[in-house]
């Protein structure tokens, strides 16, 4: 008999029994299936997890190293131009879709560093954390700071949701060669970790720097050991390392570590060689030697950028290799220098570039820990993630589960449009050749609403690659309606957000899917436009033919405001049955937000379109008259199991306009020939 | 052009046109439709309204009458034994299948009736409110009680959760004739009806008795007017009337009451004639006129009870038919006398007994206003429904759209299992027919659980209809099962709670639907049952192989206690998707609610079946040692899209046990003929 608690099986396995599937499938069920006490939590995973509890960098480090899954991280500086912030923001995106486990801003103390500038460190950490939605970690100095200034920086780094700092004494101040000591303030990295720990417990992961070759100032490698032994014996949790060019140099840095008791993670900084100037530049900086084998490379190509970013490529990858097969790094910090290329040329030859990207929800979550938990979103905003954060970036509890009373939520005004982070990344003259450089009427408008519906070219032979209420390319999910809503927008119906309905889709379909393995998702077909007076007419005439959608149509002032959906109970859009865990409700629309929401999109035409042109002049009246006089609908079939019959509802509109406008006979003819009426009338 | 806001047809209709349906379509769509402002709830019906909004009885009333959808109410006195309460609290469930508006319990000085006996007016009401779930009126007269004892049954009705009084002076003491003013009391209804508005405000809706006829203490009819109006005018909701026998009776007094200016709804009361006795006795007690075609053709049926019975359908059929063509009658309410054929009859021949019964949720829900929002509930009770409204009596608050951390519930203890609302109706002599009056070994205790399932006879010839677990007859959901489950049953699955897999049924359906009409329910497969230590043995080794199933195995002391569930969160078994809402998820199942289940599941043993048996009998000890040894199992299958596995569970449960048992030969024929082991290894 089988002992309990064990898995010995009781008979021997012969090749002839391996050809008995139900066998096989005894002898190679998951040993480690464990049986415990209830509390145990083992078996499925639970999906749930993901995006209801918070887990610090620490602990994401920690599990990340117990299940052997190599992780990588990146450091930016803040950019000098506003221009240069909206590109790194933009950077950090795209960063974000290989799924880092962190970014880190550096402290630039030449430019306010703390301050509230679109180029300062903090800023730009707010904006990774909350806006590009990426752990982030914030850089803090001793350098020419009191006490004081470093506990108010610290406390509105808290404020922006920022949980990790990585501690460090600073470089002297520009000019000078020698550290000299600020006043009232540190002296060491040491006592700036103690003051963080005491100022602000365990609210902060610290990170330290750890030196391979030994710090610049210090006496010596074994006295910089030492003094990296008190940094982490004063708070700090793991340790990144300047920059090596050898495995062979960070292996022994590590053995000495460990001999030395530090027993935290360390994580081996590594800069990928991206030009001859740069390698100088950084190496003067940091004082390091560079090995007699890269300069042999690097000098001859001394003007050959792409081929020193090729080796550059090729060195790192093999020594981040080499440092894996040698088990002394958990994952890999990039500095990046701000660029993209050699980062992710490397990321994907060592296969850490997150290749099929993992949605927990279909909206991009923020990693502000305060929104730990935040699970459902109006679906209006799907294509505005940051305005969102944004506007709800005061509120003290997110929805949770389900999205609640919609009398409760108080949005946040949004007057200024040109925040950074929900700044176009294209320049006016670019909008200007995508958005027509003059308008002459307002089927001008319902073309570039087509061109940027069907990826082709607008009337300039522009692709339309961005719109105002939607600075990114079309999700593939749009796409998928593609065809019906170029046929729309053609004739005015001009959309700007939708998706398919879908009917218990498997959880990890490239398109539609989200949430944990095993599940099934679920959507309403959706679709908001803009469309004028007559149309609305006619829409309001015939939505009674169709019990089974929701819509909502307001005017720009919303003294015009018509409804059926329930006055303050939202409806689910889009939902999921995982395995293990309550249904997941992510998206839904309800009345209250759309009103806030209507102000945002009715000034995002006159905003961010029709300010591209002069006052006054024709192109500008043209978006400002069709802001004034167009109203904006959404509509949402319930009908979710089969064919949306959103098109219906169109056809319905124009059917019941044309009968307005023309003689009977002839609307007779049309209606019998209309292919939309005719499976109407089934 | 058509008017904005009018939807005038803008071309003349001839026969021709008729013939085209999306024209049609557009001349018939429901000119009701309102275009309003946004506050105005036009549109779809809000189900989740159903379960989450409070709606007074008055309210309710209201509606009714609004659209014009004529309702029922039923009156009932408390009956004289323990035996008649759990009689009367059965058939208040079956009533409650009708639909009626809600039921009424008359004040019963004789029997204690404000006092927590089973037999009381208050607990009679009190279960009727909680535990049979209908919306309940409680009678309270003046008689014999000081107006701080009044206060007091008040307080304890509140408490109760019945929002409903119907304030009478009540009749003289019995052995009385006259009315003698109770000291420190009241005199008149109406002062009792200021008394309550004067205490609880408007908590209680306040129902006065009108008399048709006038009441007999009454100088005269027109005076008993002027006191009706005073009881209204002091804030009385609504009238019930003293029965009576003829349509313009009632038509006559409803129209005095409008002349006098009493608005509120005027209930007519109805007495279905069911006897001579009971004729006589009401007429006495009344002092009521039989109308003399009444006595002429009831005298000469004296003896044969069933003819006037038929006559009594047909006299009160007739009677509330005119009242209803007369518009006087927004409902009627039904002196029942405790008895069910005759009421049962006349509803059925009106069309007023809903032939399709309503379930707003998969369970059965309280009638309580405080468990109004109640909208979720943990599977294991779903066939205890009135011990889980026992144990969960005392929550400040019920789970509603979501049941939120298992960590926080605290369910009451359930020590008593005699309480009369949890009590079988079945007496003991009935229960020993159905389950064994001798036990001789597990087998037959089996073969109870088979003969349960099945509906087929047990070893003694006699039907078993209930279970100490589940009070009713099989649902018709589990019937579904019922194949499968027989054949599991019989080889010691005992089976005591399932669901099948559904996977978007329609709302409507009859056996799986529930909620709004236009929804889509959804269900995982479950499956809960006690099986012996070897079996257990077996399926902890197979479980592995199913990672789409959760489990949870424990035995009656919790010692062992095995499960993949998350530690505190649900997992939903039962939701829907409905036009205009969020997902509704009204059944979960949860770690730490079943460890709370599985002590009244272990009890229930020998609570309801051992204790049948002398103590020391071999039919006790073999009940006994069953609930000692067996564990209890849930099960729930994930993938509820595809057919349940969970019979595959057991199958490859049965093949591991007997890969102990038997030589490996026989095993590798077993396994290769089994068609789920075949199905297993595709």
């Amino acid at each position: 008999m089988v002992k309990e608690g064990t898995t010995v099986l009781p008979y021997p396995v012969t090749e002839g029994q391996e050809a008995l599937p139900i066998l096989k499938n005894m002898l190679n069920f998951k040993r480690g299936a464990n049986f415990d006490d209830l509390g145990e939590e083992n078996g499925l995973t639970d999906p749930a997890e993901w995006v209801s509890t918070f887990h610090t960098l620490k602990e994401k480090i920690q599990h990340r190293i117990e299940s052997n899954d190599k992780f990588f991280s990146l450091e930016f500086f803040p950019p000098r131009t506003k221009g240069g912030a909206v590109n790194l923001l933009a950077r950090l995106e795209r960063f974000r879709e290989a799924d880092p486990l962190f970014c880190d801003i550096t402290w630039h103390p030449a430019g306010n560093p703390g301050g509230d500038t679109e180029t300062s460190s903090m800023t730009i950490a707010g904006a990774s954390c909350n806006y590009a939605g990426l752990e982030t970690m914030l850089h803090m100095t001793c350098c020419s700071m009191t006490k004081a200034e470093i506990t108010r920086h610290l406390q509105r780094a808290k404020q922006l949701g920022i949980r990790n700092i990585l501690a460090l004494r600073g470089d002297p101040p520009s000019g000078k060669d020698d550290w000299v000591p600020p006043e009232d303030g540190f002296n060491y990295a040491t006592d700036l970790v103690k003051h963080i720990r005491k100022e602000f417990g365990n609210h902060f992961v610290i990170c330290v720097a750890g030196y391979p070759t030994g710090h610049p100032d210090a006496l010596s490698y074994e006295e910089d050991l030492i003094h990296l032994k008190e940094k982490v014996d004063a708070g700090a949790d793991f340790i990144i390392t300047q920059l090596f060019f050898t495995a062979e140099t960070f292996i022994k840095f590590y053995e000495d570590c460990r001999k030395a008791g530090i027993t935290c993670p360390i994580l081996p900084g590594i800069m990928p060689i991206q030009s001859y100037d740069s390698l100088r530049h950084i190496v003067k900086l940091s004082k390091l030697d560079v090995p007699q084998d890269i300069i042999d490379v690097v000098s001859p190509l001394k003007d050959n950028d792409e081929a020193i970013r090729n080796y550059g490529i090729h060195q790192a990858t093999t020594l981040i290799k080499a440092l894996f097969d040698a088990d002394v790094a958990p994952g890999i910090h990039f500095y990046t220098l701000n660029r993209e290329v050699s980062t992710t040329a490397i990321l994907k030859q060592l296969g850490l570039w997150a290749s099929k990207p993992h949605r927990p929800l279909p909206w991009k979550m923020a990693a502000n820990h305060k929104r730990t938990g935040e699970d459902v979103r109006p679906i209006f905003w799907s294509s505005r993630p940051k305005a969102y954060v944004y506007r709800t970036q005061h509120w003290d509890e997110f929805p949770n589960g389900r999205w609640g009373s919609s009398e409760s939520p108080a949005f946040g005004e949004l007057k200024d449009y040109y925040l950074f982070y929900l700044k176009s990344t294209s320049t006016k003259d670019i909008l200007l050749k995508m958005w027509g450089e003059t308008l002459e009427s307002e089927q001008d408008v319902f073309g570039i609403f087509e061109a940027y519906v069907t990826g082709e070219e607008n009337k300039g032979g522009i692709k339309v690659t961005k719109m105002p209420w939607n600075d990114e390319e079309l999700s593939l999910e749009t796409s998928l309606l593609k065809t019906k809503l170029s046929l729309y927008n053609k004739r005015g119906i001009l959309t700007i957000n939708s998706q398919p309905n879908v009917n218990g889709a498997n959880s990890e379909d490239p398109v539609v899917g989200w949430g944990m393995p095993g599940g099934y998702v679920y959507q309403k077909a959706y679709l908001e436009f803009f469309s004028c007076k007559e149309n609305i007419e006619a829409l309001k005439n015939i939505l009674p033919l169709f019990p089974r959608v929701n819509y909502q149509i307001v005017n720009k002032r919303g003294s015009e405001n018509y409804t059926n959906h329930h006055r303050h109970r939202p409806m689910a859009v889009t939902w999921g049955a995982f395995p293990g865990t309550e249904i997941i409700q992510p998206t839904v629309v309800d009345p209250v937000s759309f009103n806030v929401w209507k102000d945002e999109a009715f000034a995002l035409w006159t905003e961010q379109w029709g300010k591209l042109y002069p006052e006054g002049s024709p192109s500008c009246d043209i978006i400002s008259n069709l802001s004034e006089t167009y109203y904006l609908v959404n509509l949402v079939d319930n009908n979710y199991p089969e064919d949306s019959c959103l098109w219906d509802v169109l056809e319905a509109m124009f059917a019941w306009r044309k009968l307005q406008e023309t003689s009977q006979e002839e609307v007779l003819n049309d209606v019998l020939q209309s292919k939309e009426a005719q499976e109407l009338c089934n």
